[in-house]
Order: C-alpha cells, then sequence, then structure tokens
C-alpha cells in the first residue's frame, strides 16, 4: 500500500517530495534537473491547462507556437532581459553525431559546428518579438493576443520537483499594443485571471500586487504577481505579468503606422504560469495521509469502491455503481468506478486517499438492501450514509462544500501566520519561529531591501494592489515609509 | 485582399508554400529549419490534438511528460537505433553563456561544458525505456499504455512547412506489454485509430500497410504505416505504429516478473503523428481559391457575414445573425459572426473563401424581408438561399454533406491516380507521366527496393494489409512475386 513515512510537522519538505514521488506525480530523471512528469501529475497539469486555456480565450487571445531555438544574438538585444536570462541555459553548438572511430560510441562530429549558437529557450520574448516584426505594419494589426503552450529551460544547480526545475512546461502570453494604457490593461487584466484561476480553481488564496525595481522580470517596467503561502509559512509566487512597455519593440524595430498615419513603437506584455503551480496545489492542501486536491482540478472526483462477497454480490453493486456514476456523469463530474479484483477495499481506500480524490463512495450489501452509500471526504474525513435517490445533487453540492472548504482552510492558515511587525528585531523573530507573510514598513529602497534579504534571506514579494497608505517608519532604516509590504522566506 | 498567385496546376510546390504562409499556417521563423505556427494554423492542429488525444484516451491511454534532453550514451544502447537517430541532431554542450571580455555581446562560458553531451530528443524511446525501468516490476505494472505531446528536434537540410522541419510537434505513444500477441494487437490498434482520424476526420483516404524491412523505424520489428495521396500524385506518409520488440527493454535491461514467478523482458510499441498531419491536411484538398478545411477541423466551420447599408440595417440583420448563431452553436457547431466595419463583404467573402471556412452565411437587406439568408459552400462553390427557419439542423446536414464530399473527392482522385503496372517500363512511364501509387509485383529483397528507388526516386510506401495474394513477377528482376506492393514518389 502506497504511503509516505515522513510528517509534514516534521520535514516538510521530505513529506513534499515523498508525496510526489509516491503519489505518481513526478519523479527526476536521469537527466540532471529535468523531470518526469508521471500520468497522475500530468492529468492535474491537463486540467489546469484546459482551465486556463478557457480563460485565456475567453479574454480573447489566441495560441500559436514559436521555435524552441534562440538564436544567441537575439539575447544581447535588450540590454537588462540579457543579464537576467541569457546566463545559465542550455547552449546548442552542433547538429551532428558520429560513431567515434575506436568503436567506442557516438561523439560529436567537430566538423558540424553552428556559426552561430542556439539557446534553448528560457522564455521567449526576444524570438517573438523578432517575429512581430513581419506581422504588425498598422495599428490595424493590434493588439496581437496570442499565448503559447511551451516547455522552456533554465539551467538550474539546486532542483526541487515542480517548484524549480532545468526544463519545465508553461504557457507564456505576448501581447502587442498600440497604446501605454492598452498594455497596462492588458498586463493587469492577465493577473487578475491568474488570482482568479488561483483562488477559485485551485483553492489557493493570492495577494496580488507589484514586485520591487529590485525583483521585476528581466526587461519590464513593472511587474505584477500572485503571491501565495505553503503550509510551512513560505511564500511562493504562483504567476507573473509583465508590462514590458516599448522595450522590446525597440530592441527589435517593432513599429506601427497609427491612426494619424504617423510611426511609434508598440507597446508589450507578457505572463506566464508554470508547472510551479503543482507544486503550490500540493503544498497547499497536502496532509500526512497525502494529496488533497481541490475537486476543480482531480482527474477524478469521485471514486466508487464496492465492497462485496463473490461474484453475485459484486454484479448487484456494480449494477447500482454503474447507475450512479452515469448520473453523476450526467452532471459533469468526473466518476471513477474501480471494480478490481486484485485489490482489497481496504487497500482501495488508502489508495484514493493518498491520491487526494476529494470524495469517495464505498457501496456493500447493507446499502444494497437500505438504498443507501456511504460518503466519505477527503478534506474532512467525515463519513455519510445518504440515500441513493438524487445522489447526484447531494454530490455535486457536497464537491463545491469541499471547494470551498479548501479554500477557507487556507486563506485561515493564511491569516493566521500573516503578522504586522513595526521593528527590525520583531520581524527577525517572527522570521525564525512562525513565518510566514511579515507585513512591514520598508523605505523604498533597494539598498534597505538588499540588506535585509542578505541578513534575513526574506523578500519583499509585492507591493499590494491598492495598498493601504500609513505613515510609519522603515523596520530597517527608520526611514519614513508611507505603506507596508509583504515580505517572506519564498520557494 | 489575401490571395496567392500561384497555381495548384503550375508550380504545386510553389502554390503549397504561398498557402501555408498567406493563410496564417506557418512561416519560417530566424532558426533555420524551424517554423513558427501562426494562430490560425495553430488552432487547426489544436483541433487535431484534441480529437486524437479523445482518440487515444478512449482506448485506455494516458499521457505524461518526459525530459527535452536524452543523454548521448542513451543512443548507443539500442544498436539500430543509433544509426536511424543519433546523427543529425541538436547536440547541447553547454550550460552558461558570459559576457564577452571585449564588450561584444555574450559568448559561450568554456569551463560551464557538460560532461556528457545532451541530445534535443528526436524521439523518445531510449529516455522512456529507461524511465520505465523503474516502473514495471510485475505482469501487474502491465500494460502501460502511456502518449506524449512535445516537440521534438531532427537536424535537417532541407526543410518544407509542415511538411519537413527541424523541429516539430507530435505525439508519441509507447507501451509497455507483457506478451509477444498483446504489443502487435496494440500496434495494429493504433494504426486503425489513424487511419480513423484520417479518413473520418481529415477525408483523407489512406492505405494500411507495413513497411518493407528498409523502410522500418529504427529499432523496431515492424513498422505499420497510413500512406495517403496528395494532388500533385506524391505520397505521403501520415503516421506509424512501431512493434519494438524486445529490443528496447533488452537495451535498458526491463524485466517483470510473470504469472508463473519466471523474469521476462517487457514487449514494446511506439507510435506517432506530428505537425506533417497539417501538411497533408492542407494539400490534400485545397485549390488555386486558397484552403479547404474539412468541416470536422475547420476552427470554424460556419461563418456569417452580414451585408448592410447603415447602423439601423446592421443591427436588425445582427439580430438575426446572432440568433443563428446561437441556434447553430447549441448544435455544437462553431460559428464566427464576422460584423467588423472596417472591412467590405466582399473582402470577407474572399477572406474566409481562402481561409478554407466550410459554410459561409449571408444576411442583407433582402433576407430579413424575406426571413431567408444565402448559405455558400466552400467545397463546391455552391450557392443556395435558405429559410432561416429550422437553419441549424439543415446546416449541421451540410457539414456532414461536406465532410462526405471531400472525401469522397479525394478517393475518387486516389483512385484515378493508381495504376496497375506489369513492367518496368510501363512503371517509369507512369511515374513520369501520372504519378500517383504505383501497383506492381516486387521480389521481396532490399536489392531490388533500392535499385528501383535509385533509377527512379520511387519507394515502397507499403505493403497492403490483407494484401491480395496474386503470382506475378518482380518488375525489375523478372523473380517470382506473390503480391503487388505499393510504389510512390514521395514526401
Amino acid at each position: 500500500m502506497t504511503k509516505i513515512t515522513s510528517k509534514r510537522e516534521e520535514d516538510y519538505s521530505k513529506w513534499y517530495n515523498d508525496l510526489v514521488v509516491k503519489a505518481d506525480l513526478a519523479e527526476h530523471s536521469a537527466v540532471k534537473g529535468c523531470m518526469v512528469i508521471k500520468p497522475y501529475g500530468y492529468a492535474i497539469w491537463e486540467k489546469i491547462q484546459a482551465d486556463l486555456d478557457k480563460m485565456f480565450k475567453d479574454t480573447g487571445h489566441v495560441n500559436a507556437y514559436f521555435p524552441l531555438f534562440i538564436p544567441k544574438s537575439f539575447f544581447s538585444k535588450e540590454a537588462s532581459h540579457v543579464e537576467g536570462f541569457a546566463k545559465e541555459c542550455a547552449v546548442v553548438t552542433h547538429y551532428r553525431l558520429k560513431n567515434a572511430p575506436d568503436g567506442s560510441g557516438i561523439i560529436v562530429d567537430e566538423t558540424a559546428k553552428l556559426e552561430e549558437e542556439l539557446i534553448v529557450r528560457p522564455t521567449s520574448e526576444t524570438i517573438i518579438w523578432n517575429t512581430y516584426k513581419g506581422w504588425i505594419q498598422s495599428y490595424r494589426d493590434l493588439p496581437l493576443l496570442i499565448n503559447q503552450w511551451a516547455n522552456v529551460v533554465r539551467w538550474e544547480m539546486r532542483t526541487r520537483l515542480f517548484l524549480r526545475t532545468t526544463e519545465f512546461l508553461w504557457q507564456e502570453g505576448h501581447t502587442a499594443h498600440a497604446t501605454r494604457e492598452e498594455a497596462i490593461v492588458e498586463t493587469e487584466k492577465m493577473l487578475h485571471v491568474y488570482a482568479d484561476f488561483a483562488e477559485n480553481w485551485m483553492a489557493l488564496p493570492v495577494i496580488k500586487g507589484t514586485k520591487t525595481a529590485n525583483e521585476r522580470f528581466a526587461g519590464a517596467l513593472d511587474t505584477y504577481c500572485i503571491e501565495a503561502l505553503m503550509q510551512d509559512g513560505k511564500a511562493l509566487q504562483a504567476g507573473t505579468s509583465h508590462f514590458l512597455g516599448q522595450n522590446f519593440a525597440k530592441a527589435f524595430d517593432v513599429k506601427f503606422v497609427n491612426k494619424e498615419g504617423s510611426h511609434e513603437y508598440v507597446w508589450a506584455t507578457s505572463w506566464g504560469v508554470s508547472t510551479r503551480l503543482m507544486g503550490a496545489l500540493i503544498m497547499a492542501h497536502s496532509d500526512d495521509q497525502g494529496l488533497v486536491l481541490p475537486p476543480k482540478l482531480a482527474p477524478f472526483q469521485v471514486v466508487i469502491v464496492p465492497i462485496y462477497k463473490g461474484e453475485e454480490q459484486l454484479k448487484q453493486i456494480s449494477e447500482v455503481a454503474i447507475k450512479i456514476k452515469k448520473a453523476l456523469e450526467t452532471k459533469g463530474i468526473r466518476v471513477k468506478y474501480d471494480d478490481r479484483d486484485t485489490q482489497r477495499p481496504g487497500w482501495k481506500f488508502a489508495e484514493y486517499e493518498f491520491k487526494g480524490v476529494p470524495i469517495r463512495i464505498a457501496i456493500g450489501g447493507r446499502d444494497l438492501e437500505n438504498g443507501t452509500v456511504e460518503v466519505a471526504r477527503r478534506d474532512t474525513k467525515e463519513k455519510e450514509s445518504l440515500q441513493q435517490t438524487q445522489l447526484e445533487t447531494k454530490i455535486e453540492h457536497l464537491l463545491q462544500q469541499i471547494q470551498d472548504n479548501l479554500y477557507q482552510k487556507a486563506l485561515a492558515m493564511r491569516e493566521d501566520k500573516t503578522s504586522y511587525v513595526d521593528t527590525y528585531t520583531e520581524f527577525k523573530e517572527v522570521l525564525e519561529t512562525k513565518g510566514g507573510f511579515i507585513m512591514a514598513h520598508w523605505d523604498g529602497t533597494a539598498e534597505t531591501e538588499i540588506k535585509i534579504k542578505e541578513e534575513t534571506k526574506a523578500t519583499i514579494r509585492c507591493i499590494p494592489l491598492n495598498n493601504k497608505q500609513e505613515s510609519g517608519t522603515c523596520i530597517y532604516s527608520g526611514k519614513p515609509s508611507f505603506q507596508r509590504v509583504v515580505f517572506a522566506r519564498a520557494y
């Protein structure tokens, strides 16, 4: 039977890793830093993809696909972008292998050296803006609202499944606009889409805000983000949306003729979420018994397990089970009926608990007589006996209740782990003992931000949108401040 | 207005390329051999993906994701696989760039050289079977029925959009079985899935068959394929399904304990289709007026264009149009209503004809009075006036008619271009004048096959499944033969 021996309270990091591997979500591959996303994990990612994709399309975006490789020289075109992205990356230098003369295997064919090295994309602004140059001539060609689902590579020395891997899957939106205002509206719109998804699909409360200059995306004028809190009190950036100004249009010379007939540089945004969301989802809700999945993203929302003696009884139970399955499916509920005879009911109970299936329905001999089923919730572990009649409506409500409960639980946890501090001593103490989000005054300088980071490993996660303005003094420098910002140690 | 000047009859290759670029399907990128798939092209690919994915899931498969990179040494483990795949490929040798000391840009950091080079996957058998080793212990772990949607890279010197590109998108199924028989059943099952998709979604008739030993996938014991014929008389391999025997299990030491308790090597299959299908789809049905899309794969199946004078009339027409759109959508029909005032109706007519939208509905002032609409088919270019009442049922039938008509037309073309020849002289003459599939006797030797290929550029596309057995003599060697095989020049 699958289970994990590490406890969440004792060793959060080991607990997380065990859970990811044993619940068939992902594992490390033979290639350093790259993961294999296993079928159950991939099924959750497919659900995330499908739901996000629908939200992108509902907001007017279309998908396209751009090359995996980027010529090295493209990175040098945007000054700050090169600093942020063109360093730790996979470099393709050759395009052929050949048999070793000594018969020992295959070796790189040195005659097949590329004139210009190709970089495996760490993000696609450069190749996409180089392409947009051919697509944009007039204001009639704008806005361009394009998204790409792709794999990207950033060479990482220390990796953790889903949270930080050399190769990861993501989506990257890249939009082009005629005006600054329209680009900013787009940047904020996508931030709200991400927050909506985090809160209403992942059941994960997030703070929406902007990054400090220091933490911005390389090449952006402004980076918006959603920040979530994990059960161990560490923050996790769950999505970012960047207002890129005219930086990439200038770097790749993308101009358009406006309605008045004059030439202007195009305004840009980019925004992305990645398989990192899988890490957030797992860490936010799970417990020592395994995964806990919010119903909206669970590959199976309901599993039905028969408890039977003999083939005849299984046949009778199966009839009821299949009828229930069909009734649930008409409500759009995703159901698995597990009638395998290779495993006992107890094993199945533990397995689906471990895999985080939101609702388990068990049907036994007595249920047949009474017209009942036993319904168990994964989140609260409560069980109740319900009549089979109109079960689909009850289950539908229950799924919504579980979804809401997970969100409320995560919100209560976050509120519990959010502290307001006014001195640096208190700041450090809270950080060591309780962790979580720390709301503190900051003097607005990069210098102070960097000092605090060096001394405590805490970073400014964001400056919340519509932040309350109040006068105070910076916890570090004592200089005047007009608002608190969100500090935390982060993944 | 978008149109192409090249004619299909005059320069098929140029016609194809113009069509792909101007219909917003794809274009060449700044990276040699790699394409950009543009939004309209990608929307068709998304539809192909979604429908195939459903077919894979309905036949019991699940998706997963394996690393982009494969250690070089993995390729040497399966003797014939290395010959086929580890030659023309993208090789990652370094993992860091740095600023050039002279300030001229960024250069490869020679200190960040990988101990073992990584190959960007040209296909994933090796990395996947290396992973399966950890997943398979007992017969209870079998079968493993896994598919992956991914990008792959094969370094190509001569590329054509969709048909042959250095990077392309595809799916690759990799299954593991306890017995030879079960693996063969799987290989054939997936061939039938591909044929079903080609014929009933793409409206593209295909011949199902097996490849000769010479044309097999590197590492396979048997390669099954579906072969289609394009309008220029050249063949196109549209999908392959491979029975891999125990080759990869032996190369990566993947054994399982069978029911009797003894250790056996696992049996394998792999199967794939790629963005090449886009090329087949475009080439199979389109004409000098542009794309022709089968309704099942068209991003929009119906476009509604208003023909109006003044805002008031547009308002009245829009009311009718939106009602029709909604009624069609309840039938699951994909509809676009184009009420843009920046373009004239004539421009829109040409645009949607060019983009291959199966049905155009035009609504003008007189239609308002008469309760009618004008319905135009893209395939036959026929127009008719229809009553607005129960239009959704008529359109639903019409879409099915168009789907059927495209298939029948393609089938008639293929039959017209299929020749039975009995001499090598006749063979060469048909090849030069008419092209198409040539059914001819072959002595079964690789030697003859290679000679014919060298002399005529024609290859054996496949040996059809359930092939008619008849005695004859090989067109080349004159030796006895018991069946005809399918020859053609191919993409």
